[in-house]
């Protein structure tokens, strides 16, 4: 029996790992995706943004919209700061990353609960509902980037 | 009343501008944001073609999740490829694309249609299914890339 938990255990190593390799086969994948996702998610954030703001005209369907595709893009990058995609392009991604796991996680999930409700919010078509739940999550944000990411892009 | 149409005419043109303004403040925001758009894309597509060719195990919740991220995906890019933004960024977009915007909206609808089609075949959990319509999905795909993509970035 205890051998094959070792066998299982193996195997679905090894089905992780080729899972892994398939998403992203050189560090450098991982770390262009994940780039990529905080690029549309920054957008989407920031259209919605720019209403909160008065920059631009508030269309409540356009903010539910945008507030959507936070909610998808929020789910995504976290899987693709895998093992030794510290390098292999240039990245703000600081080392601690990768030391602090259990904490990176818990900010993510905190994260991605407030893009939830800010979500929810947009749905309200209340801006008042949409600005509170902006500026939370944007405090989400700002709490992983003031310990996880850098000023600046790695050279490498 | 002509006059008011008129004035309403230049007024949405205003708010046009300003929105679409706000949400690429420069040329080089357009192309990094469609091209992000494009790298989430190409990355959640893999995921279900490693599948369709064996290389990782067919997991019809995961392809149902990615099919769906590359639906979300499809719709986004096409508004980046903004008056301007052929230059600002190094990027594979030929002159062509704003030549033949009418055909370029065509490719772009059939490709987005057939990310539905994908997205549907997925939910069936029917991995032939899935293979069909990936494949109608890829050469929705190549049709714009064939006219509109150029093999090397542009240096600017």
């Amino acid at each position: 029996m205890k051998r094959l938990i070792v066998t299982a255990v193996a195997v679905f190593g090894a089905l992780a790992s080729l899972s892994a390799h398939a998403q992203f086969q050189k560090p450098e994948d991982a770390i262009k995706y994940r780039q990529s996702v905080f690029t549309v998610m920054a957008n989407h954030l920031g259209r919605v943004g720019a209403m909160a703001q008065g920059r631009v005209p508030f269309d409540a369907k356009a903010a539910a919209d945008n507030a959507a595709i936070v909610v998808t893009m929020s789910k995504l990058p976290f899987a693709a700061f895998v093992e030794g995609s510290d390098k292999g392009a240039p990245t703000r991604a600081k080392p601690e990353v990768w030391k602090d796991q259990a904490k990176v996680k818990d900010l993510a999930g905190k994260m991605q609960a407030e893009a939830e409700k800010f979500e929810a919010a947009a749905k309200t078509g209340n801006l008042d509902n949409i600005k509170t739940a902006l500026g939370s999550l944007g405090q989400a944000c700002k709490a992983c980037h003031d310990d996880y990411r850098a000023e600046k892009y790695s050279s490498n």
